[in-house]
């Protein structure tokens, strides 16, 4: 009964092949597997494990996001009526934000990205403003001060969610200084943890899962 | 254009003559004044003033969860088609929980109070389910080790919120543990910051908004 | 040769006699005792002091900012052609920002009070740009996620010294949050400890000094 | 007096040349020589100098627990009438869990693996409550919230140790969560720290020792 | 059929008519009430309402340990052979080794308090090392550094439940270092959390347990 | 209106080809590029693309304080009447002092090295005084306990930017002794996040602009 | 045989009665009790015991350094033919290093205070090096910062123990930045915990006993 | 006139050429070069320089404490009739150990080494008792929850410097369990920072030389 909700493996701190086991199993099962957090080597033993196992299967690897999708040909994504914005900041945010962007597109909602509108240059962030507005729930990750769901959410009423990103160094640095910021800030915003774009997708997904449900 | 949500003033750290100027400018302004954090003096000299210089207005004070609510007799709260679970663990999760409740409706959101079923009898947890999965959305408070909206997770699809709340002493204590916990879970929740009935509130409330509009 | 920065006396951490004591020693040998972090009743025991050992003198006492300053007739305060602005983003960040005031004006410099543009309200900040943009050096104090000095800082050119206030509760409140997103500002901040106008004004003054130099 | 424990050598921070002397020291004077935490190249080391020293030793290495016995042909085990669990939340616990196996063993429990019950397909946990009352002892790894020792303890009044795994990322990573949240938890739990897997055992062991001298 | 773990209420953060309520429910409905961390305001509350509600209990209170107990006159206490000796290393430890104390004893299992034994004086310990292998469980109480529990666990190979205790001052005050130290011990310890009496106390009689049925 | 700050790129957490393409934007539409935090590899990939893009561009790299600055050669770098004076306690602070007084540079004030002036050889630090009292603004970089800012604002009434520096092993090491220590300082300094050599840059940078408006 | 080295009894986290008792037994025992961190409340019950018990003692009592000392009439104090110094930076040390002082003495050494001579007005710290440089040991008291004792330390080669108070807010306040910067010194300083004044005392102690013995 | 403190370079943090050059102008200035956490890419660098510079320099280097002394013939290393006692809990404590026992030895006190005498097995720490009590100073060195120096200054009245050392894993590990510990002890311990073994063997040479200079 939670089939709209993609069972997710986690390749840090698993070996290749204990990934690729469960990558195979979770193919075979729900015609589907979505590996997050995959290095390198991890990859490519999947790659192969699913080649050997599922060979009809399509396998996309993104080696920036370090996520891997492989569905069977009969898998149907779910298609739901909801739109869901992943935004960031800078450059830096890009990891998460298309970990997050990933796992809603799987969820079957649509993904508009609205991209470096960071509070640095305020004018690009205020520029933005139409299109945060026209989304339904939006991701929005921010790295450094991570400021910019506060902002954003000083301008629009649509829900956020904060995906505090593991830039910066010194004191704070890691996306601690993010994280806490988004936890004191003074509008609305409900946060998941650092890089944790996979959470903030799925969060963004079953909301988006009720508004189907309601149009 | 903001009018769904309430600007609530945050009592902790001003005098009670601010707050007091604070919620007289409020009412005036919008018809509302909503107060939370406030104190036995603080609640005093705000309705001391407004009987004074609102005299027709209705103010209710709840002394357990520190809120406190006026509204002028023509103010129109509004009234969404969506319905909002509030959760607790057990009995001292009451106070947030209570600012949860207080801001979903006041936001117009229909409220169910789902109350101790916390995990430590599980029984107690699994009993409710039907309840919980009958939400448009959860607030689950708890505090020590916070396992109860994660447990929720793992039985029903609704998009949750978890309040951390300040219990629990040594180690991890005064919310920090439940708040890291909810923030690790292996399911897919949204957190706010411990005791933060207030940033659930209104995050819930803007998801019954957009579920109200999709209806 | 340090005559422009006020010899201050912290009275945390001291007795009132103490307090009492420094006051009168600076009086006497400088012509002005400068205390912060007083509280009332080692105010009180200083306003006795210093009227029975130097009647003649002045007494200002803020009991919000918790400063108090005395002054013989004959004390010249230094005038410095500069101009500095103490900025805050709500209620909250009064008594730092009072602090902060405080010294800058014993400095010598001038004071423009620019108050409650935080970011919540986002126009009212942009609003605040002309204000902004005519100070030689502007302090910023905001407490929760303290995100007004960098959003200022991508608005206007001039030295901006953030001033992180206790304010805010759970993860990253009293402050940390404020002080660690500052620290981690993409924009060029400097940052004073958390709750310390009195470090803040006299940064200020300094620079202050320089530009009265060079005028 | 305490042969019931054995002599283990932890490998961390000593250089293998080192850990090899300590390793046949141990051999040669109990018959058994346990190391834990112990890399590649140490465990090639060691090899090499035991099979110079004393090459009736049998040894038995595992590279993904990291831990090495080795025991010449005479040394006796204990065999103790008691049954340690050793349970698992998910796969990336399995290198916690098989050191605590292996010094329960040596200790001469037996040990039953319960794997893979984690709370997140909470009905798993459920179906595993048979096994779980028929030890005498539980040691439960479980890393992230760390919340499975307290959902077991909930359904089950066996002993229960919580073995905090190093797993999670962002705040309360790398098993700080999950430790906090065992001391924090509502139930009766006693804990190790993170990842000591070895800590586990002994404490299981020395309680078996206990059960089989009432036995 | 958990009917010897005591139903203990926790008072920390409930108010006093809360913590009434839910004695005079436990004592209705178990026949014993347990309510630990509970101050005088609260313990008068509950006295007053449990003499109005069950006349006929018997109510003890520890204003040293912020222990109450009521019972029923019918209730019946388990009785178990196994004993559980209960150590302090000095005067400060008192509190939470009382709070253990009492709920080893209303498990049922018989209770030898060791007091004193602090490393500052090594003879005294060495002194205890007889009494201390008579014992089948040891909880062992230790603020400030918390060296006691590893001194004791390289003397005696009884299983040994280490509880820190909030004493210290400056870095690693508040229990912090004795915690850590525990978790960090060269000997196999399982720890509680800062001050969890209760903890410990429901562990140690939960291997009571265990044993009584072995026995 | 912001060209006298340079829109400095912070390679860290961006990939070589990513910061090679927020070069070439920048020196194509300002005319310079600047990037902080380069490493060896991502500066081999941005000196390719610049070589292809703008020919005619000047690099410079520095692989000790990891800076890479492109220009074209129209592009006038502006010129202020400004002593900016960039102070080191030691040799390990080379590299944030280099990374600051590269900004300043760029941004047009004159830079003056005063190294080598820690506090453990005092008299050296009191032989700079001169120097020091010379100049406009102070950056002072110092690691371990980072005692150098106090100790000269003890000196001279030059406005002080505290750069804490990652060094120190152990508690408070990696800088945030030196951080904390400068944050506390009984004297007025303003302090930026450690290694921040490129905010304390700007931040004096923008002192400086203010002085050259007002000789 | 360690007659020499006070028993002292530390008053925080006991209560009156048992501080009373365990001095009554100091005295009779040692023919002194040394008390340290002692209220009003206890230090009248106390005296109030003594008063009774051992009439014929005195007892003094430091309500600012919050210590008593109770002797017998025959209690011979060593004397130690070694000089300690005890030096403050500002007139908030004043607590530990009364502290500090009061064990020196009651192990017999002679001590000289040295105070106020903190960096901020680096004159009187150098004023004070003659002095400084005529101990055998020195204990050096500072919050905030703490950097007295690392610029002594750069002027004198006596051996110095730092003594972190704790003074200071915000990031670093209650002494630990103080703490951080003497463990990081770049000179060579032993160091106590924040506030153990009797701590630094004991150690210079047991110093001036060797030194006693070699003269 | 601070000839008998090494001047030492802390290599970490420096560039080899940077070391090789500081190392250069110690021998050449003071006719030796003591460098601390040298590693060998380093002490390479060095060894050419030095053997181009000063060919008639003796050079040492160890690779396991990370240390690298260089004296020219004629360098006259002091000594002083005192004799220190380096002590080791285990095996992984050797590293810091031997650099202090190096910076003892070069400030020209005598060193005994007391190794391998950890509390888990305290009949050996009590064997030592009459070696330890020989020494006119202790450095103990101890990692994980550090208790040595607390159980040795129960035991024996010798000034004690408490060295923690870096090892444990999870939470207090790398050291902090064991400086926390340290700082917390219930006996007189003056403590440095985690493996900061040359500033106990400084500070334990300071108290050499006074101890000479009485003698
Ligand atoms: N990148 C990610 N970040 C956070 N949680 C994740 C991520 N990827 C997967 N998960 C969650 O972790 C679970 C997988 O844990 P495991 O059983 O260890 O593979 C999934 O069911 C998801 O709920
Ligand atoms: N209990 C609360 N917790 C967190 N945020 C709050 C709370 N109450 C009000 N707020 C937020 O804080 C703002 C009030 O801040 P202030 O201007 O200081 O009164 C409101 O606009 C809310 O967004
Ligand atoms: N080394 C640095 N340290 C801190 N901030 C920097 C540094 N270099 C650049 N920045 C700031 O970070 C911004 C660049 O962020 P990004 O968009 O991620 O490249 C610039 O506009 C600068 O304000
Ligand atoms: N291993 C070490 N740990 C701590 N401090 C050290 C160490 N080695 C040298 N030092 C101190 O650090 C100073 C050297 O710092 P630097 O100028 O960076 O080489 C020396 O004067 C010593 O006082
Ligand atoms: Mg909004
Ligand atoms: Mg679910
Ligand atoms: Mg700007
Ligand atoms: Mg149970
Ligand atoms: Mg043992
Ligand atoms: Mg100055
Ligand atoms: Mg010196
Ligand atoms: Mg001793």
């Amino acid at each position: 009964e939670r089939a709209g909700v993609p069972e997710a493996i986690l390749a840090d701190g698993k070996t290749p092949a204990e990934v690729a086991d469960l990558a195979a199993t979770a193919i075979e099962t729900t015609g589907r597997a979505l590996v997050t957090r995959i290095g390198d080597e991890t990859a490519a033993a999947v790659q192969e494990r699913l080649a050997a196992a599922v060979p009809e299967a399509t396998v996309r690897w993104d080696d920036r996001s370090h996520w891997l999708v492989a569905t069977t040909p009969d898998f149907e994504r779910p298609d739901l009526d909801a739109a869901v914005g992943v935004v960031t900041a800078g450059t830096s945010d890009a990891v998460p934000a298309g970990e997050a962007a990933l796992v809603v597109r799987e969820m079957g909602a649509s993904v508009t990205r609205i991209d470096d509108v960071g509070v640095a240059s305020l004018a690009r962030t205020i520029d933005a403003v139409d299109r945060l507005r026209d989304q339904d729930v939006l991701i929005i990750a921010a790295g450094r001060e991570g400021a910019l769901p506060t902002v954003v959410a000083g301008l629009v009423d649509v829900p956020i969610i904060g995906l505090p990103v593991s830039t910066g160094y010194g004191h704070g640095g890691e996306g601690q200084a993010a994280l806490s910021g988004m936890l004191q800030s003074c509008t609305a915003l409900s946060v998941v943890n650092i890089d944790a774009g996979f959470t903030a997708g799925t969060q963004a997904g079953l909301i988006a899962r009720q508004l189907d449900d309601a149009r």
